[in-house]
C-alpha cells in the first residue's frame, strides 16, 4: 500500500470510530485528507489519477454513508477539472481548502445573519445542542442585545444540559424545561432557533426528535421557527426521491430495564421531521431563505446537476 | 376534644401528610371520616349540629385545598337536609354513603363506556398513568379486542415507566416513547386515551404536563381523543371565573444539579391546560359527553347550585 | 296466540321486510301497533300488562336493531305510568299518541325554522335526499325567497336524482354535480343543508357517504353548515359509549363486475362521520342547536334517564 | 286614557326616542313602568287583569323591536302567575324588581367573575365601550392586578376614545391602536374581553363591527377570547332559527361626502356575527361558560319555554 | 403544395380528430412531424426556412390550443439555432429528438424517483387514471415493495375502472372505492399520489375533478400528496398571469336525461385546482420538487425566456 | 464644488425633503441624477472616477435610507462596468437609462399580467391607495370585463378616499367599508388585491397596516390574495437576516388630544406584515411568481450577488 493511502486510511478510520466527529469535523477532515492524498499521488496518467482519486473518494464516503455533510464535501471536491494530472491535481487541492474555509465561516456567518432576526428584549427557544442555533444566539448577545433563553432538556440524551452550560457560561439568562412543556411557554416566546441534520428538497427539516412537535405548537402559537443550517446540510439525494432514513438508536438509551418486560418495546427514533409550512426561515451562509428554496440551494450551492444525476 | 373529632383529625392528618393520596381515596376516606362524625356527634339542636359538621368539614377541605376531588365529595355530602338532627344525621350520611358508592364504580364504569368506543385491531395512545384510563384499555383488551399501545414515558417522573409495567402484566402488547416522539407515531395510533386532574366548567382539561401537545399532536392528524374522568374532577369553582393553580414543581426533580449554574433556572409545571376543541369526547361514570357539556356535568351530577352561589 | 299479538306480528313482519321504510315512518308505524296492541290487552293484572306490553316492545325492536327512530320511539312509549292497568293503558295510548304526533309535525317544524336562516338571494347546496332538508329549501321558497339550488348526485345510488326531480317540481333553479365537484362550487354557496342518520351524545353527525367531506369543504371555505335532524335521529345509545355502526353495503352496487378482478374489492360504506366542529347548527323541531348541545336533547327530549341507564 | 296607561306611554316613547337608551337601561325602565302599570290597574277580573298587561308589554315591546335586552325583560315580567288579581300583581312585581335587582347586580358580578381569570401582569385588549368587558378590567385593577391594556378606536363611531379616557381616568396604563392593527399587536396580549349585543343559541357572538376580526387574530396566535354578557343579551328568538338583524347605518358616518361620488356606495354594517369555535368563555352573572351552553342559559335562566313556543 | 407540408397536415389532422391522443403522445407526434417538415424542407434562404417553419408549428399548435405538453413541444424545437440553413434543421432536428427522448424517459424516471419516496406496507391512494402516477405504483411493487392501493371511481367517466383494472393485473392489492368515501379511508392511507393536467407557475395543480377534495382530506389527516407531473406538464403562460381554463363538459355525461328537467342544469368541469399548500412534493423527471418551484422548472426546463415574453 | 455634484446635491435634497416622493419615482429621479452626474465628471483616471461615482451613490443613498426602491435603483446602476473611463461612463448611463426603463413599463406590465388573473364578474377588494394594484383593476376594466370594487377607508390616514375617487372617475362600482369590517364582506370578494412596501426574501410582505388582518380573513374564507409589486420593491437585505423597520408614526395622526390623557399612549405603526402562507400569487413585471420564489427574483432580477455580500 502506498504511502498517501495509508494516511487517508488512517482519517477514515477515525471517521468510522466516531474518534472524528461532528457533521461539521468529518466533512473538513475528509477534504484535507483526500487533497493530501491527491497531492501525494505518482502519477503522470490522467486516467489513473482520476481512478485512484475516486476510489479514495469511495473509501472516505463508506466510513459514515448517511452522513449528509460528508458526501456533500466529498462531492464538491470531486467536481476538479483539468486536462493534465498537475491542473487536475491542483483544481482538488482548490476545491477542498474552499470546502474547509466555506465550513469554517458558516457557523459564524450564520450567527451574523440570523442574529439579525432577533430584537432586544426577544425570548428565544432552543432544542437539543446545535453550535449553528447557539451562534445566532451567542452573536446576538454579544451584539448588546437582551435575550432570554428557553431550553428543551432534550431527551431520550439530555443535550440541553450541554446548552445550558454553554448559556450559563456566556451569562445569558435561561430557563430549562421538559420537552412536553414548550407548548406552555411558546405564548412567551418570539423565536424558535433549531439546527439542522439534514434539509430536504422539498425543504423538510430532519433534526433531533422533538424538534417537529415544537414547530406544531410554535405554529399554532403564530410563533417564529428558524433554522440555522450550513448549505452542506441539504441533501442531493432527496431530488432523486430519496428518503432521509431515520436512525433508530437502543431501546436501552430510553428504558435500560426494557428486558424485563415481555410485552414492552422501545422505539427510539433520533429524529423527527418537520414540514415545510412550519418554517418561516432556513439561515444559511448564503443567506436567509424560505425552506422552499432549498432546491436552489442544492443545486447552486453544491454544484450539483441534476441532469447529471437522472441520466 | 371530643371523641368524634378526634378521630376526623387523625384523617385529616393523614391526608395532609399524604399517607392517604389519589384523588379518589382521598374522596372516599374524607367522606367516610365526616359521616363518622356526623353519626357521632351527641347534640339535640339541628342549629348546633349544622354548626359542628361545617367547621368538620372546613378541617377537612384545608388539608388539600386544591384537591378538586376532596372539595367535591365535602360539598356533595354538605347537601344534607333535615327537619332535625335525626334526619339530618340520616341525610349526610346517606350521602356520604352515596359519594363513596358512586367513587368505587366510577373506574369501572367508565371502563366500560369508553372501551365500547375502540375497535378491535386500534392502537391507543396514553400518557402518564391514569388508572381511569387504564380502566378503559384494560376492560377492551379483556373483552377479547386486539389492542396495542403507545405509551409516553411522561417526563419528569416517568411515570410512564409505571404504565408498561401494568400492561405488560395485562399481556396487552406496548411501546414505549419519549414525550416528544409522539408526533411522529401519531399517524399510527386510532385513539389517545388521558385521565385528568381537573376538567373546568369550559369543557378544558387540566391534566399531566405534556398532555396538551399530545392533543395537539392527534388534532393535527385526525385523530380520536378521549379523556377519562369522574365527575368528581369538574371544578364547580371555574364557573366562578376561577382559574385552575397549575403546581409549580421543584427544579431538581428536573435537574438536579441546578445550583450550580448562575444564569439558569428550571420551570417545571406539573399540569398543561389542553383547549376543549382537541377534545373529541370525555368518558363520565354518567356517560361520555362533549367538552362543552361540562357545565351541566358539574350543575346536575355535582348538585351545585348556581345560583346559591352567584348571591 | 291472541288477536292483539297477530296484528303486532303483521307489523313488525312489515318493518322487518321494508314493505314499511323510512325512519320516521317506521317509528310512527311501530307506535300505533304497539298502542293497538295494549289497548286490545285483556288483563286486570298490572304485572301482567306490564310484561306482555314489554315483550310487545322487543319484538318491534329486534325487527331493525339499528334503526334508532324506532328504538327511540319504542322507548318513548315504555315511559308509561300507572298505578292499574287502565291507568297504565292510557299513559301508553298518550305517548303513542304523542309520538306520532310529534313525527308529524317535526319535518314541517323543521321546515320552519330553517328556512329562517336562509336570506333572500342565497344559494344552497344538498347532498343525497333527506325530506327534512328538503322541507326547510321548500319553506324558503314558498316563502318567496329567491333560492337557488345545488345538488350533489350522491354515488352510489344516486339520491340526487330524485332530489332534482323535486326541486325541479316546485319550481327551484337547481344545479347537479359529482359528488367530487364539491369544491369546486362551494365559494358560491351560502348555507349547505342537509339530513341525519343519527346524532350522537357529542354532536357528531352520521350520515350519507360524502357528508363529511362536503363539511370539510364547507368549514375550508368559511360557509355555513346546517344539520337538519327530528329529535328522534337523536341515539342514546351513544351517552353509554357506543359508536355507531357504520352499515357496508353490496361491492355491485358500486362495480357490478367486481367478481372479474382478483385482487381488487369494493369498500362501500353506506354512511361517513362529520365531526361537530363542522356544525353551524342542528335544526330540530324543538330549535335550532349548537351540536354539542346534542346530550341535552337526548336527555330531556327522548326522556332518556342517565342514572337509570348506569345502574 | 287611564292614568296607568299614560304613564307607561311616556316611558315607552322615552324608549323609542332613544332619551332612554343602552341595554341594561331600557330593560330596567320598562320592567319598572310594566310593574307600575299593573299596580295602579283597576280591576277585578284576572282576565281583564291579563288583557291589559299583554297590551301594555307589546307596547313597550314595539318601541325597540330589535332589542334583545328590552324583550328579554318583557318576557320574565310576563312569567307572573296568580289565581286572581292581587296574586298576580304580586307576582308580576315581583319579577319586575327581580329584574330591575338582576341587572343591577349582573355587571358587577361578571367584573368579579371575569377578572378571576386576569392574572397579575396581563395585557388585555378590549374594542368599543362595553361597561361590561370595563367591569372586568377595573375589577381586576382594583384588586391590585398590574394590568395593561390595549383599545381599539373602533371606527366608525370611534367609541374607543371613551374607552381610553374612563382607563385613563382608572389610572391603567393603555395604548390606543387603529383597528387595523390588532394582528400586529396579538402577540403580545394575553385575553382579549368584549362586549357582546346579542348571544346567539348556538354560541354566536353579535357584537360591534370588529370583532370577529379580532377573534380571528386572537384565535391564530393562541390569545384566550372572553365575552362578557348579562343573561338577557341571550338571544331565544334563535333558537326558533331567526337570525339577528344586522342595522344598516348611515352612509355618511363613514364618509360624509359620498353624495358627491357617482359610482361608489358605503356599506356601513354595525356589528358582526363571531363563531362560537373563536370564544373561549362566556363570563354572564350566573357564572363562566363555554359559548355552546347558550341554549340552556335561554332555556334556563330566560325562563323560556321551547315546549310553549313550537305549539 | 408541398410534400413535406402535406405530411404534417395529415399529422396535425390526426392530433386535431384525437386520432393521435394522450398528452405526451401528441408531443412527440408533433415534434416528430415538425423535425421531418424541416429536414425535408428544399431551401437554401435561412430566413425562408425560419419563416417556413414558424407557419409549420403555428399549425400544430391551433391543432389543440390549450394542451400545454403540445405548446411546450412546439416551443422547445423553435429554440433552435443556426447561422445557415444546414445548422439550423440540424439544430430543430436534435431539439425534436431530444423531446421524444425527454418525453420516453420520463414517466420511466418519474416512476424510478417517486417509488422512492414508497416505504414498504406503505397504503397508496390514487385517483383517476394517470399513467405517471401509476408508474410510480408499479415500480414500488416490481421494487418487491409490498403496498396495497385504494383507487376512487372518478365520477363522471369512471377512469377508476380502468385503474383497478391495470392494479389487478399486476397483482396488486386494490380497493374501489366512490369518490365521497375518501374521507373515510384516508386515516388508512400513507401517501396520496395522483398525476397532472397542467402546473402553473405559482405551483397550483390542475387535474382531474376531485383531486383537490382528495388533497384537502388528505391535508386534514397530515396524510402525504404527491404529484406526478413530466416537465412539459408546466405551463409558462401562468407566468404572464394566465389563468388555466377548465374545460366544461357536456351534462349528459352526468346525467342523460338532463332535458327533461326544466329548472335543472348540470355544471360538469373535468378539472380542479388544488392550491400549492396542499402538496408536498411533485415529482418530474428531473427531480423531486417543492410545488412553488414551479417557477424555476418553467424557466430552465422549458427553456423559456421570461425577459422575451415580457418586452 | 464642482457643477455636476451641485446637480446632484439639488436632487438629493428634493428626495430628502419629500418634494420628490414615491417609492417609482424616487428611484428613477435618484437614477437620472447619478446618470448626469457620472457624464459630466471630468476625469481620464477610472480610480478616480469610481471614487466619485461611490461617493454620489452614497449621498443619494443616505436620503432616504429605509427606502428599498432607492437603494435598489442605485444598486442597478452602480452595477456598471468598463476598463476605462469611457466605457465606465457608457455602462453606468445604459443601467440608469434601463432602471428608468423598467420602472416606466412595470406598472403597465402589472396591470397586464394581473388583470389576466380576473374574470368577469368578479369582486375585488382592495385596501390602501396602490397603484400597482389600481392598474390591475383599472386594465381588467378597461378590458371589458364587468367587476366590482370593495375598498377600505384606511386608517389612520384614509388613503381609501383617494382610492374611491380614482375608481369612481373610471366608472368602477365599489363599496366603501371601514377597515374592521373586511371579515363581514371578504366572502363576497373573489379577489383581494393590494400592493407593497416591500418584499422579503423569504416572501413575506411588508405593506400598509391592516392588509396581514385581511390576508387572514381572506385565508380563512379561501379568498385569493394577490400582491402587486415592481421587482424593485424585493429587498436584498432581508437575505442577509435584515429585518424590516416597521415605521412608527406620530401619536397625533390617530388621535389628536392625545396629550391631555396621562396614562394612554397611541401605537401607530405604518404598515404590518403578511406571511408568505396567506398570499397566492405575487405579479411583478416579470410574471406572476408564488412568495417564495421572492429570494429567485433578488437574486436574478436586481443582479445583486449572494457571494459578493457574503464576504
Amino acid at each position: 500500500m502506498t504511502r498517501p493511502m495509508e494516511d487517508l486510511l488512517e482519517t477514515a478510520e477515525k471517521i468510522r470510530s466516531m474518534e472524528i466527529r461532528g457533521a461539521a469535523l468529518i466533512g473538513r477532515e475528509a477534504a484535507s485528507a483526500l487533497k493530501d492524498f491527491a497531492l501525494s499521488l505518482e502519477t503522470s496518467s490522467l486516467q489513473e489519477f482520476n481512478a485512484e482519486v475516486s476510489r479514495a473518494a469511495e473509501i472516505l464516503l463508506k466510513t459514515r454513508p448517511t452522513a449528509v455533510s460528508l458526501s456533500n464535501a466529498i462531492r464538491m471536491m470531486m467536481r476538479y477539472s483539468g486536462d493534465e494530472v498537475e491542473s487536475a491535481r491542483r483544481s482538488l487541492a482548490e476545491n477542498a481548502d474552499n470546502f474547509v474555509d466555506r465550513s469554517l465561516k458558516a457557523i459564524e456567518r450564520i450567527g451574523e445573519i440570523g442574529s439579525r432576526r432577533i430584537r432586544d428584549g426577544d425570548t428565544v427557544l432552543t432544542h437539543c445542542n446545535s453550535s449553528v442555533a447557539l451562534s445566532i444566539i451567542k452573536t446576538a448577545h454579544d451584539s448588546g442585545k437582551d435575550i432570554r433563553v428557553i431550553a428543551t432538556e432534550s431527551r431520550p440524551r439530555y443535550q440541553g444540559h450541554l446548552t445550558i452550560k454553554m448559556l450559563d457560561g456566556w451569562g445569558i439568562e435561561t430557563e430549562l424545561v421538559v420537552d412536553s412543556a414548550v407548548r406552555t411557554v411558546i405564548n412567551e416566546v418570539d423565536q424558535v432557533i433549531v439546527g439542522a441534520d439534514v434539509i430536504t428538497a422539498n425543504g423538510s427539516l430532519v433534526n433531533k426528535i422533538g424538534t417537529a412537535q415544537i414547530a406544531l405548537c410554535a405554529h399554532e402559537a403564530r410563533t417564529s421557527f428558524m433554522v440555522a443550517a450550513e448549505t452542506y446540510k441539504f441533501s442531493p439525494d432527496t431530488i432523486m426521491g430519496e428518503l432521509v432514513p431515520i436512525e433508530m438508536r437502543a431501546a436501552e438509551e430510553v428504558y435500560p430495564e426494557i428486558s424485563e418486560l415481555k410485552n414492552v418495546r422501545v422505539r427510539n427514533p433520533a429524529f423527527d421531521v418537520t414540514p415545510h409550512q412550519y418554517i418561516d426561515v432556513i439561515c444559511t451562509e448564503v443567506g436567509a431563505i424560505p425552506p422552499e428554496m432549498s432546491y436552489l440551494i442544492i443545486k447552486e450551492m453544491l454544484g450539483w446537476e441534476i441532469e447529471g444525476r437522472i441520466q
